[in-house]
């Protein structure tokens, strides 16, 4: 593949226009040359904001123009398998964004489609391109801990989403737990073999009037032998909480929070700095851009992309044996098809 | 009683040694008159180097001095129920090493006694004293981050104890996590309903051949709702590793590792600075002496102790349950007789 | 001035071609037509790589275009001057790299030029955009840490530059405590009176053959009272160290270092993290950006731009003043034209 | 000498009684015998709440009492020197707080009769005993940060002396930055040539108006090149600001504040924690335990103490130095009779 490398966007929501962003300004050897979205209007405005030269409604317009290389989709989840087996059945390489599907027999067949296509297909896990994440990991793969014994994630969202994305969301396991599930496999490089979900309903009731939970604590049983933690909070009245740390037999590993600035101040009340970064937005902006460079990488490349369909499909096991722990408070296996 | 109150101290062993030395240098206002020992050399030798009047090898000779107000019980944990029934029946106070006892109908009737005798027990559950994890209870009770959602508690000791010991000491729930479950109690004022148990031996397989486990995670559910994690393991390279987070609706509340010097060096390889102190005796000085200090405040101002003997027995409950928990993989009701 | 400014950019080196990327990736208002460079090659080069229409080596063909409304000038030091009197006499708006020039009575012509020819004209001190250190700023102007009383600032290079470019610089009060003094006059938002000057050579003997120094402390007495510190180093093995603190009657305000990343790494041998940004175009990345951006908001606005031509002359002053400290080992006054 | 060293305390103020809780309870090698006041009932108060046996007004008791083997003088500063020279007389070993008197050939006599009489001396320069300060000097003279290049101390009190005090104290060259210029000293092991201080009055009118002033900044020139600045303030109000750190050319050593507890709150207003230990009594008070033990290790082991008379003269010479630069504003040669 040449060196510049030809896209489509589908999507223009909050993420679309990231991304559009980014492949238009901060990635030179991108050239994203549509944006579609059920919303016209929000594909003109982003293709207005962004220079990008062709605005539609109509995705298939993108799939089926023969200079487009590879689309970002970043539709409303439940269109993403669709437009996956589309993509693939054009020929286009494909990033998408988390998670695929919230059907994992939707998602099999997505994949499918992608692996009889033969194109490449990254999923949007941005995480794992934070420089301090991406750093933790290497610690561990380098054995700088040595084995590891126990994970803890801690990961608190600075504001829960409006409820009627709640409702469609797949719930707490899979609409924000599913990166943690990521995480987790990204840094310890194993399968989890067995979840245990405690969860309650501690930040808004109309949460749980929705059916889902608001705080969760996660017990992860690797098949390594490593247990770990997860705990989340749809609401940290401090900003975005994102913490990582693996401990193993010959030390630890901890990644704290990014703050805007580093002020500290010391009066007569204490000694104060500033919060975390507010939210994903500002705290994972550098990850956005490194994630789709990884992608163009892997396709002039034509090598594996670093996040597959696999690495997709396994955190929604994971978020859907985590409903079965909670609901019947119990541990439940992960049940990974291999 | 009298602002000068008399002490005896049954048990010369390191802990016995340790509170020998704050009752005779540090707290000028006890009086330790005489310090008993299975091994008669043993409290000869604390004697000495603390300028104890009287050493025995019977402790029946502290129980009998009309002198002595109070008793301070440091001997191995089997003798700990025996020696409060006989110094309540002897009416002196007590302050006695936890764990009371590891079978729970000798704690019960060990408590009945000094209920009967109208003396008073604190158990040492020294970390209550520690002036951080005192200033984040203190922040907790007073609304200070809201409603409490979310505990984590990590507890990883330097290096574990000898083999001998391990097999006698109830396991890893009951020996090690037992401070963990008070200290959870402690930070959220409330009880815990529920626990779930995961384990592993990756430290040392000599511990499992021992019955026991070396690595493990617990998850809480408190009766108010919060749930929690504390992850142990016996062997930490870089140190005692000591924290506690409580998340509430309105903040959070961390507590570090304490370290023995404040030095930071910046060199070509990175930034640099001490590991945590190396294990309790250094992190708790402090908090050894107060906790005996709280003890006195206690006898002089005859009010209940700041650690009763229902605080020494739920950790106890908990730490069976975990077992039970561990054993079963399943979650386990803890059931406090109340 | 309309929303999209057109530029042209004189000097295709490193700074300039930091400039020539942020200007056509990072700010969507701004327009760069041109570039020019003595070194016709190197104009070239950076067109090819920021798609920049037209690339020359005569600056005049940017000073004579109609359409560009304002030059950025990252020539040598030498021609800055020149530069900015032809682009004023051109009727062009000016940012240009610090410093104006190395001789006063040139900077004044330079400035009277501007003045004359009414166009703005923005000097690259780019350490005023940092986040943190406009943050310790809002903190000392609100009052926040009461009336300033000391300052310290730190500041350290990484590795020295290479002797050539020592020896044309004006040495290290003029090349690099020259931000300092900006930045001590952005931070107490007063003029410095008086400076005693300390220095050495420690670093590299051939920087003292070249008549320049490596090591200095430099005392500032503000006319209001504040009395500071600068430290300066030309090798810290650890990386760029960039650290302010102003304290006051009501507290003291400290910036840190930025780290790329925020692994901690705790092991038998210590506690571990990385080393600062190791220099000024990782430090002062965002700040590159956002200086520009604030000279076209100052163009679009029709506003004083927030580093002014003064403020570029006065730490040139300042620069003199210590090398008359240093050489006579005597205080020294700081004599502005006012 | 015997293992058990008998001392008698002259002087029964603040710091004689942190001394003789601290013999008395801290340092079983020590046998305090007596303790005298100018006003007796002083001394009679220490001895009730110390156990100390005898209690005078008359130091003499002290210094012609064959059973004591040293004194530990903690009277007011203009008596320091005669106490030394009675105390030397009577053959017994010294401890002095600083500084031995305020007139240096008070101090030369004072040293001549303690050099006569073959007795030890040690001044009480406690910081020196500091852990973290003692790591960091560890450090630089290991060679672990290379050559030194810079040192940097801020030394901030959190609130003035009484003016009363101020007037006899030597003001705060005198006063209080002779605790700095040890500390430079010790740090650096070496002597510094030269000085050059700046000062104000911004804390207090009051402490102009008894002709000390409240806010210094000193440039330090050392005979090996170092180069060094301290900072002082009579007042910052979030507690006492003691930092040092030493840059050299293969890193950088710096010692931050310690805190009385660990806690951090995160909130919706930003994150914070504890100021720093409020004064010297609290941040110190382990170094006080030590200087003492290395005192009576010194008498123990027939060896030079490790603070000595010359280290007590050293930097009277400095603060006088410091004065007169400050008066004349000018760089200062610092005179050692050597």
């Amino acid at each position: 593949m040449s060196e510049t490398i030809t896209l489509g966007l589908i999507g223009a929501g909050r993420i679309g226009r990231i991304h559009a962003e980014n492949l238009t300004r901060r990635l030179p050897g991108a050239r994203l040359l549509a944006v579609s979205d059920i919303f016209e209007e929000a594909a003109r405005r982003a293709a207005a904001d962004y220079d990008i030269p062709f605005a539609y409604k109509d995705p298939r317009r993108i799939f089926d123009d023969p200079e487009i290389d590879a689309v970002v989709i970043c539709s409303s989840t439940d269109t993403h398998a669709d437009f996956i087996e589309q993509a693939a059945a054009a020929g286009k390489h494909i990033f998408c964004e988390k998670p695929i599907h919230l059907n994992l027999e939707r998602i099999d067949r997505a994949l499918d489609a992608v692996a009889k296509a033969g194109v490449k297909l990254q999923i949007g896990f941005n995480r794992r391109f934070d420089p301090s994440f991406q750093r933790a990991r290497e610690l561990v793969a380098s054995g700088a801990i040595g084995d590891p014994h126990i994970l803890r994630i801690t990961s608190r969202d600075p504001a829960p989403p409006p409820i009627d994305y709640i409702k469609v969301s797949g719930g707490i396991f899979l609409d924000m737990t599913i990166h943690d599930f990521d995480m987790a496999r990204y840094l310890i490089s194993d399968e989890v073999a067995e979840i245990y979900a405690a969860g309650e309903v501690m930040v808004d009731p109309a949460i749980g009037e929705a059916g889902d939970i608001d705080t969760a604590l996660i017990t992860l049983k690797f098949r390594n032998g490593v247990i770990g933690a997860i705990d989340n909070s749809r609401r940290a009245v401090y900003g975005y909480d994102q913490r990582v740390e693996v401990f193993g037999s010959e030390g630890v590993v901890m990644v704290g929070n990014v703050k805007p600035n580093q002020a500290v101040v010391a009066d007569a009340a204490g000694v104060h700095s500033a919060k975390p970064l507010y939210f994903f937005l500002e705290r994972y902006a550098e990850a956005y851009v490194a994630e789709i460079e990884a992608f163009l990488d892997a396709l002039r490349e034509d090598k594996t992309p670093p996040v597959t369909g696999l690495d997709g499909r396994i955190p929604v096991v994971m978020g859907y044996a985590a409903w079965e722990s909670y609901r019947s408070n119990r541990p439940v296996q992960v049940k990974l098809a291999d």
